[in-house]
């Protein structure tokens, strides 16, 4: 049995810190948490990890971002969402067909991550099943755990970058096949959006969904544009969420990105349905897509899940993110006279770790029984402030003014990798 | 003589880079710019100093930021700007009659500034003199140049963070006194804001300013309950601005902070005037304060610069604070469906670099007759693109994704101080 000690700070509800002053977390040898004590108990035939003064709390979960743009990070910032793809985004992820390539970036992208203190995450690959298996091996490799999709577009892609229907779905299959090697990441099906799907293949990934009893990730409402476009191709549904609920993809732990745009019967049926919003507001707010009514979705018992989207956001680490979120809610905030409450550090911290993290294991912060996903924060290189700070504060500052640097060990899936 | 070669990006006028592929810039013996070369000349006779394929760029101008707030940033951001001020600001500033403590911590922002590329700077201290000569001391030392002023407060301020009207005045003489043994600090009069000085006091700081030709700092419509508090102070008074109008501190090179909230009439004040706005978009996102209409203030012609806040904002590099403006004009840009046109990337760093560095010499990027300020970015550890980027790219990647561990080298007042 291990017990690692230090200063515990999570987030079991939204609005919620929960935090323990020089306590400790039990973990057996699976890595599974086996006790909380707010008080250390004896140590004696423990195998003892004492992080002293420094903050433990949950490492981050990034559930939306695109692997194979991340050699195009903080390019193209100037465009707006279709042309961004078009010029940007199609012709980057089409040069992972190179397999080298492919090692070179998602080795780097997965220390990245680790690096960064993102543990779990739900991610698009490019429609290369290759570079996607590739990319699987390079996340385990580092300690990367979660879901990962290869993309399916068989319309409106580039001249380099689209499969025909039928070489979508039977690399759909063989991707399947070849993910069942891993032990930490799992597929997941990933229609890229309406667009870029025909109604053959959008029925075909909801038949293989639900056949192999596997989640869904996708896009929804991001842009004003595309809400159009899809309307143009789909002039059959009212809603642009249903051209994915007639095909079986809108069910119970669907992940939806953005979701910028809703009216209140989209609203009552992603809370009906079960299904998770990605939240990406740098993402958002850099394409100029609009602002996410973050409040009102969880007002309205939505699940709100936060993601870096790399690369139409500009930042991978999702302290950043969560950061983001928080500004972007202020403005939010500012634009509907305070009707739209801002989120609290304490909410957003929550969004970023508690609430995605419940997707894998539906845990509640550190919980019994749930292996550890955690971070060890030293924040003693900050600015020494004018009297002690009680932890709340040293919390709120880590999450403000934290760097790589100051995470100094990461826990995933009750292993220490960093 | 000494000659810089490298790639040369800087922003001669707002929304132009003039790039320069392996240039060369030459410097003589006092760091003043002699010539800018297309073509590297001969380098017999000089001193070279070769960067290789790395960027040359301005350094960051920041026009408005509070030295003492920098141990609390990042905390205490869930408050609006009057609680916070009372809670946490005045508190921390207090502290500074600590002329050790001072020191600790204003060697570290010193530190902090340079190694983020920041080189000049409007700063405000606290009340206290001799902790702001220390200030001025440790930024002199450490390589940043610009003006510090010491602040002035008879009211409205906390029990421990108050003078007489009569001890803010000496003080002041005392500070101008003081400042005359520094070579690249200059004082600047800082009434904090108009809440917080009597009268008597503005008006001596107007008739002190303009009998020593000297510039004036503070802060302007940041928030709507402040512009309510104005009017009540000053029933007088139309405008919040007539409240320095008033006493001869509203004038040529005055620097107001935040100009959120903004009427037409303000705004010609503003533009014939020749008062400068810094602009801080990550502080009054963060204090919930509004949303500055800097594209409106442009289209008029009106001089705007960029700020932290510190601690107002929670970011001290000037790479993220233009990233923050270009994300919070997107914002803008979508509240108003267009008509306020985002600023991109090359326009807000203009807006953090050239318009800052106008202030204090009026060059219009690297300019000959000039010193230099500049940073040198090695930017080979970013993710490896998939072609070769042309320098406008591995510019804009480089303002998004850099790191003070990307600023390899930075020149202050044409010295290389790191």
């Amino acid at each position: 049995m291990k017990l690692i000690l230090g200063n515990i700070i999570d987030a079991p509800k939204l609005g919620e810190l929960r935090i323990i002053s020089h306590g400790a977390i039990e973990l057996n040898d699976d890595g599974i948490i086996t006790n909380i004590y707010k008080d250390i108990p004896s140590i004696d035939g423990y195998e003892v990890y004492d992080y002293k003064d420094n903050l433990i709390i949950p490492s981050f979960v990034d559930m939306h971002l695109h692997a194979p743009q991340y050699p195009m990070l903080g390019m193209g910032m100037d465009l707006p969402l279709l042309e961004w793809l078009n010029t940007y985004t199609f012709k980057t992820e089409a040069y992972f067909s190179n397999k080298e390539y492919a090692r070179e970036i998602y080795k780097k992208l997965a220390k990245d991550l680790i690096d960064n203190g993102t543990t779990r995450v739900c991610m698009f690959s490019s429609l290369h099943t290759d570079s996607t298996i590739i990319l699987m091996e390079e996340l385990e490799k580092a300690g990367v755990t979660g879901f990962v999709g290869k993309v399916n577009m068989d319309r409106n892609g580039d001249i380099n970058l689209q499969e025909t229907t039928k070489e979508s779905i039977d690399e759909t299959y063989r991707f399947l096949k070849e993910c069942k090697r891993f032990k930490y990441l799992k597929p997941i099906i990933t229609p890229r959006f309406t667009p870029s799907c025909t109604n053959e293949l959008m029925a075909k990934l909801g038949e293989i969904a639900n056949e192999n009893n596997l989640y869904v990730q996708s896009h929804l409402n991001e842009n004003k544009n595309e809400i159009e476009w899809v309307k143009l191709l789909h002039p059959d549904v009212k809603y642009y969420y249903q051209s994915y609920e007639k095909y079986g993809l809108w069910k119970s732990h669907t992940i939806m990105a953005h979701c910028v745009h809703l009216s209140d019967e989209e609203i009552k049926s992603m809370k009906d349905n079960n299904i998770v919003v990605a939240h990406c507001s740098d993402s958002n707010v850099s394409l100029v897509s609009g602002v996410c009514h973050v409040r009102e979705l969880l007002n309205n018992g939505v699940w709100v899940t936060l993601g870096s989207d790399i690369a139409g956001g500009s930042q991978l680490p999702m302290y950043r993110n969560i950061q983001s979120a928080i500004k972007v809610s202020k403005i939010q905030d500012i634009i509907t006279n305070g009707k739209d409450k801002f989120l609290s550090v304490s909410e957003a911290f929550y969004l970023g770790t508690t609430s995605g993290h419940r997707y894998f294991d539906n845990s509640n912060g550190f919980e019994v029984n749930h292996k550890l996903h955690a971070l060890v924060i030293d924040d003693s290189s900050f600015t020494k402030p004018v009297k002690e700070l009680s932890l709340q504060e040293r919390f709120e500052r880590a999450i403000y003014n934290m760097d790589k640097s100051n995470i100094i060990h990461v826990y995933s899936e009750g292993r220490r990798i960093k």
